[in-house]
């Protein structure tokens, strides 16, 4: 059965992960057959964290399946004033919500508020945890640019995916190792030491390397992930330049991919960082495509948990 | 005849406050014959003070109505750029909307838009001055613990309430005297001298005390209110340790109450100062439940208001 | 043929501004033939810079016209991570929207939006450059005052518009001499030197005069705009004071208009500087109706670049 909140995509079963695509793809195909499935159902809009672009994401997927939203805004709540999470959203549950988006700097957050609420809870980042629906949009966009449906196990075996720059801060990658997994691929983990996942034995399907050069030739895919520039400030790498030299999607490097092997990037990029403006606007790059799937995606996790259909 | 806006408790007469909270009741039990009331209708939610949970109870009685809300942003707004309050009004009017659910830190604003606008309009907090919305969900969360109509006249009497804590800067006192005491119900404020209401000749039927010791288990409800930990520095109260151990609602304090006494706060709290974890947690707190019929209130309240619903 | 997108006035035909301005009419006439206009449809308001009240107005006339607004919060987007405007842009475009509201700090920014993203884009203020919704309505205003329609060429044939203030910075100023002369106004451009537009050659058909004396008696609208007050700190003008002497309008001035000479201000107003109290809100003036004009003014734009009507 199918779990009544979205927080992980560990805890998905492989089949469940690829129900949800699948579903994803044929809101996308037939968008018009699913205008009413929220019909009456108000969607918190729990923001703790700022994000306005899954925010608006999570918001325009709610209001083509014909839900409201109602959104919380942080900075001026009682949040704010000390108040308890806890508090908070019980408070918010007495006004009459149906489900509750929410991202959170606190990983495990999501779990917490499914228990205390009873509500359908979708996960829209937590700390550095899981961020599953940008796992569920990003192998949506791959499988489509492969021409690969989810109908049988494993449909993405085969393909290999280079997750490229600070992994151990990034909810992004946890989700896509799980996600990526379950449909079969292979998952290479480069960046610089101070900034990988440790712990890798958790991960048991995973290779790390240092850096791109051994493999840049033969993988499917690039995921490359936006250098949070405060990281350094605190050592984690040492200057933008030297990061864009051993780490940057440059034309360069990006030339010694095989042909057809792409390039994503969960956005906001830092053009000339991690990715130069040539390479995001080149035909390698799905970014876009990952944007607008993204509203798919968000569209089945909410027709799922919250619109009662059968993924 | 019903007044046109609801800016204070103080001016309502005792059978229109029994009639809001009758259709309150009204709406609770048979929200769905009530949610063409505000069709075709907008309300301009206009907080130039902040607050996140008034704000969201009143849109969310607005939508369980039908109606459609507009928010006005104050930070954003030419209010700071120094534009008069009159003119910013005036100008948000010429938007079209149909009625104005208003937050200012100055007592009597609303009266002053009611008159310059034409429009009803309900007070959501004035200053020090009165928050009417939060008086009747108040007594409608106490009438419906106590198993109490309003069908006939001073439905409360019998009853003790004491409102303990910052009295003098709460506009949540001066709307729950007016409105507890209309009910027939006693009322008795308590906390530190610094922080009580001192012209208590102005609300004839109340009763002042220094420490709640006196009468802690004789009372049927408490009204505990927030304190504003800015007081502390402005010499208001001592420290926050002083101010739980003369006034706060500690479990000690709370065994003396007597069966089926219950606790009210209108939030956001400061878990242990005020009240504790432990008791704000318990059977006694009625929290939750007053945030939940805070919707129906203002449903009534926008419903006769703007509606045109008879109370 | 009517252009895709409404960024300037200056580039709009003189007989598609009569055109907009007879639709602005029509949709004020007869505005419940207009409810469907936009139905499904979804506008962005992208404002950039912030403006509550022409956010307001833009949100005001989608809804008035049945279409759906989501509005960008630039303060907590990745705007303000350093993200570029086309990434930002591109990026929302993915949510699904049917035409894009923007204001920005950048003059040209609305057509750098409209070349990439293929949508219609009304321009809410661009820099110093043009506001053409507000040349519109105030046109609009100025017509209903006059009893004049658009049906026939120059319809402002023999009537004179002075504008005074700063004009140098102003994207309002620009707009309307662009809009009045198209429909045959003469414009004068009157106040401090220091800040007066210079390329005046630009502008073909336009007066400019350093003090309202000479003509403050036979102009038939005075268009009087607000002062920056942070222009004083930089030396563009002197003080407060002396600008009201020089070029506020104080009841003293005013009563040396003609009769049935009006007053227009685009908001927020600094009473007390550029214009009195006692002005303002003297029969003058015609600054409510301005800003009701505003929503069927841009009802109008809409109606026309999303709605498909023909203006």
């Amino acid at each position: 059965m199918f779990p009544v909140s979205l927080t992980t995509i560990r805890d998905l079963k492989e089949d469940q992960v690829r129900a949800l695509l699948t579903l994803a793809k044929s809101i996308k195909k037939n968008p018009d057959d699913y205008t009413s499935v929220l019909k009456g159902k108000t969607v918190l809009q729990f923001f703790v964290e700022n994000s306005t672009r899954t925010r608006m994401s999570f918001e325009a997927a709610t209001r083509k399946l014909g839900g409201a939203s109602i959104a919380f805004a942080s900075a001026t709540s009682s949040l704010s004033k000390g108040e308890t999470l806890l508090d908070t959203i019980q408070t918010i549950q007495q006004y009459g919500v149906n489900a509750i988006v929410m991202r959170h700097s606190s990983g495990g957050s999501p779990d917490f508020v499914a228990n205390v609420t009873g509500l359908p809870v979708v996960n829209a980042g937590d700390g550095s945890h899981e961020h599953p629906t940008q796992a569920l949009l990003d192998s949506l966009t791959l499988a489509e640019h492969w021409g690969i449906d989810f109908t049988k196990e494993e449909p993405f075996s085969g393909k290999t995916v280079m997750i490229l720059g600070d992994t151990i801060y990034s909810r992004v990658t946890r989700s896509n190792i799980h996600c990526l997994t379950k449909l079969g691929a292979k998952v290479i983990l480069c960046g610089p030491k101070t900034l990988t996942i440790k712990n890798t034995e958790l991960f048991p399907k995973i290779e790390v390397i240092d850096f791109p050069e051994s493999v840049i030739g033969s993988v499917d895919a690039v995921m490359t992930l936006r250098i949070q520039l405060e990281r350094q400030l605190s050592g984690g790498i040492p200057s933008k330049e030297e990061y864009r030299h051993f780490w940057g999607l440059h034309q360069e490097r990006v030339s010694q991919m095989k042909k057809g092997a792409v390039i994503l990037h969960p956005g906001p990029m830092n053009r000339g960082v991690e990715i130069d403006a040539e390479v995001a606007d080149s035909d390698r790059s799905l970014m876009l495509k990952q944007v607008e799937n993204g509203v798919w995606a968000r569209m089945a996790v909410l027709a799922t948990l919250v619109g009662g259909v059968k993924p």
